[in-house]
Formats: structure tokens, sequence, C-alpha cells
């Protein structure tokens, strides 16, 4: 499962892999389209469990995504029994006969010893193949995520959220550019993030996570890093924002995405037809995003 | 157990809250150890389990700590199992006759929505008083854990790690400095987060990590932030680098901190002596913190 000795850049494509995963469920299902697995007991229809409602969209939308990412946060909030659903939904879209890879989004990030305990709750307890982590504390936070390296981490980058400029967008100076009066503020936080995750890609297994509602950052993340693979959460109701962001985040062969919708698939209804409603909005957004993509 | 109205920057300090309770437990333990509770089943001794070696050192530290610190990682590590007895060892030390507030170490940190459920996860299924959470996302990341008045949010700031400095130590301009070419870069960005860190404190429940590794910078933390806690990890075999930390983290009072060793205190001895063991470097490093406090 694991091997972490270095193997080159290319090693994180090798068949088995997320990557390779991703993108055979990308040419299977003509589909750049993650959906984002949130349960929220309130939103899932009557007399329905969290599992069974999931099982029911994952059903009704197999064959239109190239991901599916549930987000830990969803399954922790409900206890150590939550936790097991999370581990038991990751082995059951394992075992679909539409083999779609799963991203689980945990936002880990802390220092070695511990993130190597995090890497191997992730990828060996739950079984996920891939995985969002912070950059906050530096490359050696990220680096026992990247010793999996058929796994596929996903470094924080641009954020979705109103706050996400508190930080991220402040101007920083260069890391390569000496201190002193000459120093100039260079670049925004979430570039200089994105130009190192670029720089830790030595296995072929890192990507960054750049949110839809900000296309012009995205087109900047992507002139730096032309080949990582890019997870793209916020995608709403507003098709003008999801064509801009795609635009500008695909890479040179209109690929290399990921673009997660959550809310507005798995709630697209929350009457009994749930899941041929979910279907729909799925399949209306995986042909926006083709025709983005190929525009 | 939640009130998430705004109720002035004291409400953090409130009867049953963390900060309350911290403060009790300085008091009648007379220290600002924390212990961090990291069990490696790898360096607990033969025939224990992770539970069990827990439950002897916490009973022969519990008179000589203001925290215990257990760390998600090392729990989740071992599935959901794992996280049950997370919770069960949190209840059981919000059980003893020695009152010890937990501080979960989870570094969690995602957009609104998510962190709520994180924070419910958290202070409702797990049962701590206290978290550390990573400030990427900025401030409406961080706020659904500080809408739990009575719970203390620790933002991550300077960690102690090698890779620290990757994004920590970079100059970033003063967000109230205007672009152009007059910009200056003015502060490293951990400083950046504190200061932000102390805007947020609105109900005198934000704390700050910063690592005992780099005293000058615990400094100039603590003179920007002159009432926070602080959450110091990072104290090991050295009792200079400790000395330092502690006489420049400490607030005017020689308080408001909680600096924590975790491996240096569980494996002081791998023999049948362990829990003795604890409890002697568990004092060393008590009194070695009040010295340096006091000097």
């Amino acid at each position: 499962m694991t091997a972490p000795a270095h193997e080159g850049a290319t090693a994180g494509r090798a068949p088995g892999s997320f990557r390779a995963k991703y993108e055979a469920a990308v040419a299977a299902h003509d589909s750049l389209l993650c959906v984002g697995l949130d349960p929220e007991p309130a939103r899932i229809p009557d007399g329905l469990s969290p599992a069974a409602f999931l099982e029911a969209i994952i059903e009704a939308t197999a064959d239109l995504v190239c991901c599916y990412k549930p987000n830990a946060a969803f399954f922790e909030s409900r206890g150590p029994a939550g936790v097991e659903e999370l581990r038991a939904l990751i082995a059951s879209i394992a075992g679909m006969s539409d083999a779609v890879p799963v991203l689980l989004d945990a936002k880990r990030g802390d220092v070695g010893n511990t993130a190597t305990h995090y890497a191997r709750a992730v990828f060996e307890q739950l079984g996920a193949y891939a995985v969002t982590v912070s950059p906050y504390l530096g490359r050696d936070a990220v680096e026992p995520f990247l010793a999996y390296e058929d796994r596929h981490s996903f470094v924080l980058c641009r954020t979705s959220n109103a706050g996400a400029g508190d930080f991220q967008g402040l101007l920083v100076a260069a890391a390569d550019v000496p201190d002193g009066p000459d120093a100039a503020p260079a670049r925004p936080l979430y570039l200089e993030v994105a130009a190192r995750a670029a720089e830790w890609n030595t296995r072929g297994n890192v990507g960054l996570v750049v949110g839809a509602t900000y296309p012009e950052e995205a087109r900047a993340v992507r002139d730096l890093c032309p080949d990582l693979l890019v997870l793209m959460p916020g995608v709403g109701a507003q098709d003008g924002a999801l064509e801009d962001a795609v635009r500008m985040a695909r890479d040179a062969a209109g690929g290399g995405l990921l673009v997660n919708a959550s809310r507005s698939v798995l709630y697209a209804s929350a009457r009994p037809d749930f899941a041929s409603s979910a279907r729909a909005e799925a399949e209306r957004l995986r042909d926006a995003i083709n025709a983005a993509r190929r525009s």
C-alpha cells in the first residue's frame, strides 16, 4: 500500500494510483464532476438513515462522476459511529462496478510524527485514495501523506469561503527574495503555497484545492502549476461562475480538474424523488463542465 | 453547552468554562504543565492496551498538571474503535476527582458549515473543553468553534516543527497597509495570525499555539497578545530552551501558559515503572516551568 522511497515524479500516476483511477473514471464517465458526500441529517428525506441516503445518491450518480468526496466532519459530528459509517461508505464505493475513487475531505495537518498517524487513519483505516491537507505547518507536515505514493494529497491553496482572503490573500515576500529594504511583496500567500506544492510534487501525487469562486486566481494557480490536479469546490447555482472557473483552471488538455458539488446534488430535492433529482443535477453539472472545458 | 450569542470578552472566563477550569487546575496543582496523550502502541509497555496505559499515566500525574491534551491522530490511526477510545478517555478525565480540563489537539479547519460539524464532533460528541484549530481558511472557519463560548480554541500560530517557517515565517504586508510601491513587508505571517486571533477574541475564548523552540518569537506573540492563553508544545529534553521559552511567553502575571510535554512524560520508561517514571518527569517539568516563570 505504501512505498515511501522516492521513485520519481511519475510514481503517483502508476496503475492503481489515485491519479490512474481518477483518469479512468474521467474517461469512462466523460466527467470532471466530483460529488461531495456531506450528509446532513436535517436535510435527508424522512425515514432514511444517512447511510441509506448516501447509498441511493451514489447508485444514482456513479456513472456521471470522476470522484466522490466524503467530508469527514459530517461523519465525525455523529461520533465514533459516524466514523464507522464513513469507513463502511468508502469500502462500499471501492467495491462498486462503476470504479470511482474516493477523496476524503479531512483538511488534516500536523507535525511529522502526528501527520504519520493521520495519514495512516485516512489511507489505511478509512481506505481513502486521496485526502485534503493544510499547508500551514509546512512541508514536513505534508510529507507523511505524500509518502503514500499511490495516494493523492490535495493541499489547501485558495479556498472558496468568505474569509479565505484573511491570510491566503496577503502579499508575501517570495522565499527566494532576501530580506531588507529592497524586498518587495511578490505574490499572495496562496500562490506561494501553490509554488511550494509544485516543488513537493516529486512523486506526482500532489494536488491543490482552489475554490471556484475566484476564477482569476484559479488561472494564476494553473499558470504556476500546469500539471497538478486541482480540486475545485464552491460550485453552486451560478453557472456563469462555473464556466469561468473551469476555463481558467483546466490544464492544457482541458482536464486536470475535479469540480466538486455537494449540497446542490445531494439535496436537489427533499422529496421521494431525491435520487433522480440528484442524478439530473449531476448530469446537468457534468455537461456544463464539459461544455466549459471544451470551449 | 453552547450559547452562540455574543456576550462580551469575558464570556470565555465564566464559571464552568475551559479557562475557569484551567485556572482552577493551575492554582490547585501549582502547575502550567500540560501532558499530551499520544498513545503509540509500539512504545507502550508489553501487555498494556493504550487505554490501560493512559489510565495509569493519568492516575500518576493528575495532581501535577493543568490540562491533558490527547492528540486525535493517535486515536484515529486505530480506526473507529480508536475514536471511541478517545471519547471514553475524555469522559474518564472529566469524571476524575482531580479536576483537569481536556484540550483535544485536532488542528481542524474548514469552511463555515463544515467547521460547525467539526466543532460539534469535538465539543459535543467527544466532550473536549478546548481544541486546536488551523487559521489558514480565515475567520469564518474558526468562528463556529468560538460560538461555543465556554470552550477554548487555540489557533495555530508558530508551530515547533522543522518546516514551520515554510509559510509561518514569510513576511507579509500588514492587512491595513495599502498595496503599491510603498507597501512594505511588515511582519511574519505568524504575527499576522496572532494579531487577527486577538481581534477574534471577542468572547475571551481564543488561544494561540506557539512552539517552545522559538523563544524570541514567543516573546513577539506575547507582546502582541498580552491576554491570550498560549499552548506551548515542543518542550523536550533541553531545559535551557524550556526556561527561555517560558520566560518569553508568560503573561504579566507569570501565567497564561500551557506548556505541553508528551513523549518525554509518557515514555519516560518502557519498563514496569513507567507510571512512576512519568510522574517523576512530570514533577521535574512542573518545577522547572515554575522556576522559569517566577524568575
